[in-house]
């Protein structure tokens, strides 16, 4: 894989001895300028130590670095938590020569276990010393948790002949929100933005991206994404056509992100698109996307590749939101399954069930009670994914 | 097994050829007097054909039968589903030689097939040959779909003096609302009622059993409880003592049904209760118990014997009450595993991991925030459970 970069920033990432194996466990990013930040944090109301920092941290809009440990949450910890992810970061701010509150901290992995700070002190002047251009797949890689693969995704824009870079990282792992506390996603950039453009760009990606995708409902502790512009590139926020481009390609870089955070998670066998249309208003449209890709019925059937358009109608109709049954559409890509609330027959079932053995679809239910619309990510429910979380601490 | 009576009633169930293999499939439960009736049905927006006539039905306050199949929903199913339906009440009435109105209809199994109605009415002479007072056990054979053992409960309750009988039977199943949708429950009783005291009486068993049972989240279209009262007893909901002592023996059967249901969900298994206490109020503290309750990540470690109550704080904390995240203790049984928000510590840990490895237990969760109390009885997430789930119609 070529390598990937972005102008004005450095990545590392080390084992300092949390996770076993000597893989990975602590990355960092840095910013060899000042850099602009804007972050989204978890909805849950128990957050992790270092989430409660960032907050704060966030709102003076500078960064210089991020610090993000990967097997343990630091969450549900208590005082000790919080001196936990502040001499995290007060080690790296150190080892840099830089000041305290321009690196933000992020942990992941099992809530309600202290933080073996005392490694990742331990381990700090290496992973500063591993800082290189280049070091964004080793960042990656010592966020994962249950992933299986490092997420990294790199695109140029160019705006009047000038162009600008974003690089972006997650990880994610099975679901959204398992017991290891779940979403991270860092982005890094060289367009010129104040923080609150910064902030505006960020939030509407985010919007289209991952705040889209659901893998189990549970809303994680640590969830964390933040974003980062150096200015270093010669395109700036500061104009609209800076924004328009900018926008594109953030949520492009986002969008991809959350896809592969869904086609990686636990256990996950397909990626299916669940496409509401017809709703009463959007916001109806988004409820009954997100029932559907929330019910246990519909994913495992997805799992079992059973074109079961019955639970599909069964959990769009405990979602609280009105429509005729007998007015009810149900897709899978192109074929249609039901018609008015009555299954098209056999051979529509045949068709489905071939859809249905791909490993990407979508499933369009139209509700025909208006025009709203939404779309969620998801994916299924296997039996992997039972396994893999009934052993998850051991 | 000394056979299940409820004076005044009979009841059958015989195979019409709906299911493999000779299995029950029609069953029939009849009064030989005219009984009071009362029935509570699904919230689901989707409601099968024979749920849409028996709220009709149930308005009458009058019923002499109930007739149910099982392997088939008759829902989504369209004008031909209720012409099904109605049909089907109507073999049993001509054949009893009663009003069609006062027979209720009940179906359960896949979701969006035609019901094959020309078998249940060849069936229909065989089933009414075969009514007996010793019949329960055949009917309730005959409710089953991915249910492993049949559900039935008998008691007894004396009113100054003078004897009572209530006989329940249910079926469930894997979870709340599987495709073959899902929970159907008849009550018979010999007390004198009228419709309105044994609704009352109904609703307020069912708020403490049935609607306190979660076992996926997804509720199913076809969800229908009923009870007929044909007043052969002595005992009238018409004084004081007999309403009291009527409902304590109702919420013993409904609470042993439901309770029962649990136990045999779907790959279910450990049997856990759910107990929020100290929530602002019992609406917060329901919210939060069916929160935790749905949470795949909860279920799954229980399913794996793993005392994770990281994943019970980060569920606790996404249900949207209010709480203060370091005043949140946590019990499995008696072992504390978190106080104000902290591990207890390994020697917990071990004690609380020997209660996961019962058969059934009660995790309580205290937010300390308030007087507010819930509890909801609900069951682990097993490989089986999506075993089941995704081979269901094949």
């Amino acid at each position: 894989m070529k390598s990937i970069t972005c102008p004005g920033f450095k990545a590392a990432g080390i084992h300092t001895g949390l996770k076993k194996n000597k893989e990975k466990d602590v990355g960092l990013i840095t910013s060899d300028f000042p850099a602009s930040v804007a972050g989204v944090f978890t909805t849950n109301r128990v957050k992790a130590a270092p989430v409660l920092l960032d907050m704060e941290r966030v709102k003076t809009g500078r960064c210089r670095a991020i610090v993000v440990n990967s097997k343990n949450a630091n969450c549900c910890t208590g005082k000790r938590g919080m001196q936990d992810a502040l001499a995290m970061g007060r080690a790296v701010s150190k080892a840099l020569n830089i000041d305290e509150k321009d690196v933000m901290v992020a942990s992941t992995g099992v809530i309600g276990s202290p933080l073996p700070i005392e490694k990742i002190k331990a381990g700090t002047p290496d992973l500063v010393q591993s800082l290189a251009s280049d070091g964004f797949m080793d960042c990656a890689q010592a966020m994962m948790t249950t992933d299986t693969v490092p997420k990294l995704v790199h695109r140029q824009g160019e705006v009047n002949g000038a162009a600008f870079n974003i690089t972006g990282l997650a990880k994610g792992s099975g679901m959204i929100a398992p017991n290891m506390a779940t979403m991270l996603c860092f982005v890094c950039t060289d367009v010129i933005a104040r923080p609150d453009a910064l902030k505006a760009a960020l939030l509407n990606s985010v919007g289209k991206s991952l705040n889209r995708i659901i893998i189990d409902g549970d809303t994680s502790t640590n969830d964390t994404t933040l974003i980062m512009a150096n200015g270093q590139s010669n395109v700036s926020l500061e104009n609209n056509a800076g924004v328009d481009l900018f926008q594109q390609v953030l949520d492009d870089v986002l969008i991809t992100l959350a896809r592969e955070l869904v086609r990686d998670a636990e256990g996950a066998t397909k990626v299916v698109e669940i496409d509401v249309r017809g709703a009463a208003s959007s916001d109806d449209a988004r409820i009954a996307a997100e029932t559907i890709a929330n019910s246990p019925l519909v994913k495992t059937a997805i799992f079992g590749e059973d074109a079961n358009w019955g639970r599909i109608a069964a959990a769009v109709g405990r979602a609280g939101v009105p429509f005729e049954p007998d007015h009810l559409d149900i897709f899978f890509n192109d074929v249609q399954m039901a018609a008015k609330g009555l299954s098209c027959g056999d051979q529509a079932e045949a068709a489905a069930t071939a859809v249905l053995k791909q490993p990407e679809f979508t499933v369009i239910v139209d509700l025909n009670a208006g025009q709203g619309e939404a779309s969620v990510l998801t994916c299924d429910f296997s039996i992997d994914y039972v396994k893999i979380n009934a052993d998850y601490r051991s």
